[in-house]
């Protein structure tokens, strides 16, 4: 196994040859199919990784929140797309200001989105551009059949200050064929009534790799590909030489033969479970399992182990959800292949307005 | 039910009317055993609210890492007890650092520990206070019997530059039995072949309520009571009208009668369930269940309720545990019954070293 560099512990460590090798694969696969990457910058929060992407070919950014896409946009990111329902006077208010810096587009599946929106940009130069949110199978937002699309896609090619720009869908995992299914009806359907539907817009890394040729999909929008994380190898969408990022820590007691107990809790890995056994794999000792967490231990069970860390060892845990990871850290450390390269601030951490 | 100042979506709302009460309960509590109360900042994570808490009579903080000290250090504080096995060059060095602008004690349950911090402070011109860390029963840290917690209180007391000062714990639920077992037996052992063993530190809000009048503890060490959460209301350990933090929050979608959809998930509220169903209690829809979280989105059912909030109403939900929620916001609101008051800045959020 590579070492990793000696950084204080918890830390995070990215490698940046497996962050430059995600993003080429990713762009070279919707290149060959004909299908635009957006990538998501939740996983990374990072300027510096969105400005890899770009340069790489994504033919924009999405972001999750406003105040994601403020600070990426401030960066000169000129191109946003916003997967949320946004409303309120305040979000509205500083998404008209971005609006002036950058093509924005935002998603709604209801009325009262809508003419929030709409309030907000009637006197605007541009009108913002808006795709219907649309629920394929993941029973999260969108509206639910494609008639439904294409009602509220009226709605807001009748709104002042909006334009109706398509449709967008998080996919359930390998929902492929709901989101043909319900796209291609929507679509037609919008073609009908309001004359254009220009953007299919889909995403997810764990359906990233089954992603058909010849779907009705203009646009692909995956997130945690730039790192991988152990939840995507337990699902078969990557391998462990294609996780980039891994939580350093320190053995800090031995209790009893059987346990450890690591320098790294929720705090530092999340709770998330996403469906696995255990809170992150030991990436040196496979057979140890995190079986469980307070807020600043990690609490370790060896008896499956030959060989048990001791303590004031270092250890790398690749975690089971890199997004929500990145996200309790303010800076992170780069290296390639275990050589050190740099610490930097994460951008937009914490950024959930 | 009393209204929430209209902050922005999702925001943590501290309710300082609330903390005063609570802050005043537990020191009366332990004023009157006539043991010393040293709370544990982990929970709120702000130099102001540890100015109150020293300000009704604790002795000092306690902290979990050492980049928590140095925050409330450098605010003032000068008793820092940090209930962690400290290892490695950096924190150690940070240790010694500190150990010029306050009284700070750590723990320590194995010998390496002790070695490295005895080699720290060889040459410090006042010693290190060392408690011996026992598990009494929560399989985290801790000597495993009072044998062992002598015989580490005696290698301390033998290396340069430390100090024993008595033994620590943090017991497992309502464990106090257990605890004054061990603590008994070790403070007596202790005695015999150290002479001394001045403090017996305790802890943990669940079992607060519970602590036992004449007790060999001389200190307890709460953090959650400050605020208390929905896993302290189910263990029966506060009342709702003793939570002081609630995240405000907005329904942006309405996907079907029986669902809603919130702009706070898993990076506002955290995964941890804490035993209990559901990802918080929302404090104005009782029967609603927060079933799912992605990591900006809030899963409701809604299929219990009778009355079922709108797209664009703000709900306000109590957390399962507030520790990990005030860590990922950067800036929390206090209010008192509603009444805005100030916004914050969380001083240590993400100091996890």
């Amino acid at each position: 196994m590579p070492g990793f560099p000696a950084v204080e512990t918890p830390g995070v460590l990215i490698d940046e040859d497996i962050v430059d090798r995600n993003i080429a694969a990713a762009q070279a696969q919707f290149d060959r199919l004909g299908v635009a990457l957006r990538p998501h910058i939740k996983t990374h929060k990072l300027v510096r990784f969105a400005r890899k992407q770009l340069g790489a070919g994504a033919t924009g950014i999405t972001c999750q929140k406003t105040s994601e896409a403020e600070v990426f946009v401030n960066a000169g990111c000129r191109d946003v797309l916003i997967t949320f329902n946004i409303l309120g006077a305040e979000k509205l208010a500083r998404l008209r200001r971005l609006s002036e810096d950058a093509t924005i587009t935002v998603v709604a599946d209801n009325e009262v989105v809508v003419r929030g929106l709409s309030q907000a940009f009637a006197d605007a130069g541009t009108p913002l551009r808006v795709l219907v949110e649309c629920d394929t199978g993941l029973a999260r937002c969108g509206v639910q059949d494609p008639e439904a699309a294409v009602a509220l896609a009226r709605i807001i090619a009748g709104s002042p200050g909006l334009t109706f720009a398509g449709l967008m869908t998080y996919p359930a995992p390998n929902g492929h064929e709901r989101v043909e299914d319900f796209m291609v009806a929507a679509k037609s359907g919008c073609l009908a009534a309001v004359g254009h539907c220009d953007v299919v817009s889909s995403g997810g890394t764990p359906s990233m790799k089954s992603f058909p040729g010849g779907s009705v999909v203009t646009e692909y929008r995956p997130g945690t590909y730039i790192y991988n994380d152990r939840s995507l190898v337990a699902r078969g969408a990557c391998t462990p030489a294609d996780c980039a990022v891994g939580v350093a820590a320190t053995v800090v007691s031995r209790p009893t033969p059987d346990r450890a107990v690591l320098d790294s809790g929720s705090k530092a890995l999340s709770s998330d479970l996403l469906g696995l056994s255990g809170y992150g794999l030991l990436r040196d000792y496979p057979d140890a399992v995190i079986n469980g967490l307070s807020e600043e231990h990690g609490h370790v069970d060896l008896s499956a182990c030959a060989r048990k860390p001791e303590v004031g060892e270092r250890v790398l845990i690749i975690p089971n959800h890199v997004c929500v990871v990145t996200n309790l850290f303010d800076r992170v450390h780069l290296h390639r292949g275990g050589r050190f390269v740099e610490t930097v601030q994460v951008d937009a951490r914490g950024r959930v307005f």
